[in-house]
């Protein structure tokens, strides 16, 4: 996920579990390296729907030949998205360098960015994101080897000012890209149509971009493990890639930096020392439960559920703190559990099916790891939670479940509820029939929102339904060029932002490469 | 100087003789470093003539204690201006850092660049000259190392961004100083007023801090060889530093480094190679042979001559093709010779003061060479132009030299006759007050020129004469807060550029540190 909000804790105490950290850093091993060549020069412009689009392509072998004075530009396009490193052969033409070269970079993993002016930038989050360099060269020709690492597919190279007297070549441009695991792992699916084999391909880069020393939630932006993210990560990771080692790397990393209390945070950070951030989402923490249980599901590792099940049942210990009469209390913090970054969304009803969704692996869990108080004390839990769901949320009348004091019916809410088994399978089913048919206001905004809509519909066995709603929201991202899937996508409103500007807007979103598992699990 | 013209040749030769470049190379030094610290923060305002000055200071120990969040700044100041690379020592504060830290830095030599807005210059040269970078920090703390070499007295760290859950700290601020000489190796003048004494230091600290590798032009801007600018430098060293190798080394690289026909261009570069520009001054290249001269006269140092004579007496004879009718042709080029960057100038009366003055010392150099043929054309050569410099020039009725078809009376044509001793030492007084009296509205705009009107005055006896201008002109960038002398300076317009923009103005520039040397040899 993005920066869900801010959340500052002042004096935040932090638990540290030298044990789980060891093996963490144990579990940490070299990136995969691959050297990339742009495969053309482009240039990019305002197509008819207002977005950037390549609208020409020139060989690169011009490139060399193409003398950059002060305001011109190149756009080098390498063919796919990749995280790497970036190191170009520049040179001077002309008279001899009698100025430093002032170039601009610009890394784009959409063509759209390349049009971005980031002087505009008024977004709230920082604009340290926007991936942009401004760099002299007081002595051409050198190798510049760029330091940092982007997320990108095209890179503008602008002389922003020369001299009169010489000119920027750039004799060449390498990219050395980076993943914990390689493409040629996963075969691309099969039988299946080609608009849902684009789906699928550009599922894997985005699953495939992500995966570097954590499950990133991305890496243009925040580059950083969320716990939201590395749930469906994980999942689709079972699905494609299968490298159970960085689930478990970031499993550790997680329940080995927690609060003083022990509650696992929305996210952390492994450099420059490993800590948990001061963001807690109560969703979040909870889902800490399922992936342990997910992996136990993949790799029936009996050893890790007995070591982290305390660390996962606390989670749920602590997720009682927030709870009032049985239900999230939204009184004191409307943004206590994510679900999604949808404006104006009643998160109480969605929450209370991922309780009982966690719930349900708790119980399971607990059963493994053979603690039998546990076991009973979250069946007891469990049969509490199905119960207020109903009573507290479920309107017969509209035949959904509402929301919040406002009663609000919205689609997280009932494939929620849908994918915590509330209701029988064929309950659940008319009731996702429904909300298509109803197809009430309060939507999704997310893939990861969106990824719960259609996983809901599988559930009740509604392929069809599930495939057409896929085709609009992943599809539309690939109708517009994605080569990986966005952190936010409103078909309505292909500029759309949760910060305020989509400029720092990230274009490959852990947490929308799910269609690889779903495509793989149910078809 | 600076760059007076924009000269592009298009695939100029180029002759190198190794054996001068070899010596070059030898007579290379490691420059002496120095570890400075900032000596307070400070911050900087507009003050009553419209220029930035200092407005307040604050102990340096606050500085580990401010947090810079979005849009915060702090300025250091160093205490005096110098060349040299920086390391900050930096940290975050708050929450861990969640995203890049995005700084700005820029480094002013006067207090008045810091106020300078970059995205505003629309000068006719480089933007890459303005000292600002642009520096995303993704992993704090860190010691950020910059790798380009600065001249400054100010850096202004500005957090463009950082997010909302963290700030940046600066921690420590140190700079490694660097040039081919030390103040300490300086006595300050004694006995003379306390204004002047300020001259003279400023004037030290400009030739120190231009002494690197080669004399620079100015270590902003161009930091690069110039001819003219290495004749004053070289003669202000004499006086001084007395750093002799600096100046063979000098004398070397552009007798090694030519056209093909020997021709010695009006600057050349050490890097990434060794080679001259193709830009040719007239006045320029004709100076190698008083810098020859010069050189001579202090070390006595009869082998260089002997050595380098060939090299001297090639640009006289070279001088020759662009004359006609015994005097500089400006008719194809207004700019053949440089003179001062003075609007709407005319060099023709100045180039024949400079002729004369080159060919008094060729003469002597001749002679010592033991070049009788040469000594002897010399000799008819000087005749002649004597006799020219009166015909073509002298108005006997205004009593000035005229110059050009417009005869046009300017400061620099009877600087530069009398410094060729035109006319004998009184006529020459005369001349002298008269154009102080007369005060032609054609008047210099560089120090360069400034210098060869004071030198003039001192020439001829006019030590109070030239006292005042110095006051008044050096004096002048004192009151504004001058630690090293400027590039340009316009006492009635503080904001004067060459290149249409202050912003790129050097603040810090070889041809103004002349005070120095005056002060000592006539004082």
């Amino acid at each position: 996920m993005g920066e869900a909000l801010v959340s500052i804790i002042e004096g935040m105490k932090r638990r540290t579990v030298d044990e789980f950290v060891k093996k963490a850093v144990e579990l940490d091993s070299p990136l995969l390296e691959t050297r990339v060549k742009p495969v053309s020069l482009v240039t990019i412009e305002k197509g008819e729907n207002g977005n950037g689009v390549v609208a020409s392509r020139e060989d690169m072998e011009a490139m060399p030949r193409k003398r950059l004075k002060k305001g011109d530009s190149i756009c080098l396009d390498f063919g796919d998205h990749y995280v790497g490193y970036v190191t170009l052969k520049l040179n001077s033409a002309g008279s001899p360098q009698d100025a430093p070269a002032f170039l601009r970079l610009k890394f784009a993993e959409i063509a759209n960015e390349i049009l971005d002016d980031s002087s505009t930038y008024e977004g709230w989050i920082s604009k340290g994101w926007i991936q942009e360099e401004f760099i002299h060269i007081d002595v051409l020709p050198c190798e510049l080897k760029l330091p940092r690492r982007y997320a990108f597919r095209y890179l503008e190279i602008l002389a922003i000012d020369t001299s009169a007297k010489f000119q920027v070549v750039v004799e060449d441009a390498e990219l050395t890209a980076v993943s914990a695991v390689s493409m040629e792992d996963v075969k691309p699916v099969e039988g299946l149509d080609e608009d849902l084999q684009k789906i699928d391909r550009a599922s894997l880069k985005t699953l495939q971009d992500c995966m570097q020393h954590v499950f990133e939630d991305g890496p243009k932006r925040d580059r950083r493990l969320w716990i939201g993210d590395l749930r469906l990560q994980a999942k689709a990771n079972y699905a494609t890639f299968r490298n159970f080692d960085l689930v478990k790397r970031c499993m550790y990393l997680f329940a080995g930096l927690t609060r003083d209390d022990g509650k696992i945070g929305a996210c952390l950070f492994t450099e420059p020392v490993m800590q948990v951030d001061d963001t807690f989402l109560w969703d979040y923490s909870l889902f800490f439960v399922s992936i342990l249980y997910d992996y136990y599901q993949e790799t029936k590792d009996l050893e890790i559920v007995k070591e982290l099940w305390p660390t996962a049942y606390c989670q749920i210990t602590l997720a009682l703190e927030d709870m009032k009469d049985g239900v999230l209390d939204t009184e004191k913090n409307a943004m206590l559990a994510f679900i999604d970054w949808k404006d104006g969304l009643d998160r109480q009803a969605a929450a209370q099916g991922v309780w009982i969704y966690c719930l349900r692996h708790g119980k399971v869990l607990a059963q493994l790891a053979g603690d039998t108080e546990a076991e009973e004390r979250i069946s007891r839990l469990l049969e509490e939670a199905l119960k207020n769901a109903v009573s507290h949320f479920w309107d017969e009348e509209q035949g959904f479940f509402v929301s919040g004091s406002s009663r609000q019916v919205s689609w997280s809410s009932q494939a929620w509820m849908v994918l915590a088994d509330v209701f029988d399978k064929e309950k659940s089913r008319k009731l996702m029939l429904h909300l298509l048919e109803v197809n009430p206001e309060m939507g999704v905004s997310t893939p990861y929102a969106y990824h719960h809509v259609i996983e809901a519909l599988l559930h009740v066995g509604e392929k069809e339904k599930a495939l057409e709603l896929m085709r609009t929201y992943w599809g539309g991202m690939i109708r517009l060029g994605a080569d990986t899937f966005w952190e936010a996508f409103d078909p309505k409103d292909t500029n759309a932002s949760p910060y305020g500007n989509a400029q720092v807007n990230s274009f490959c979103h852990a947490w929308s490469c799910t269609p690889a598992w779903l495509l793989r699990e149910y078809f």
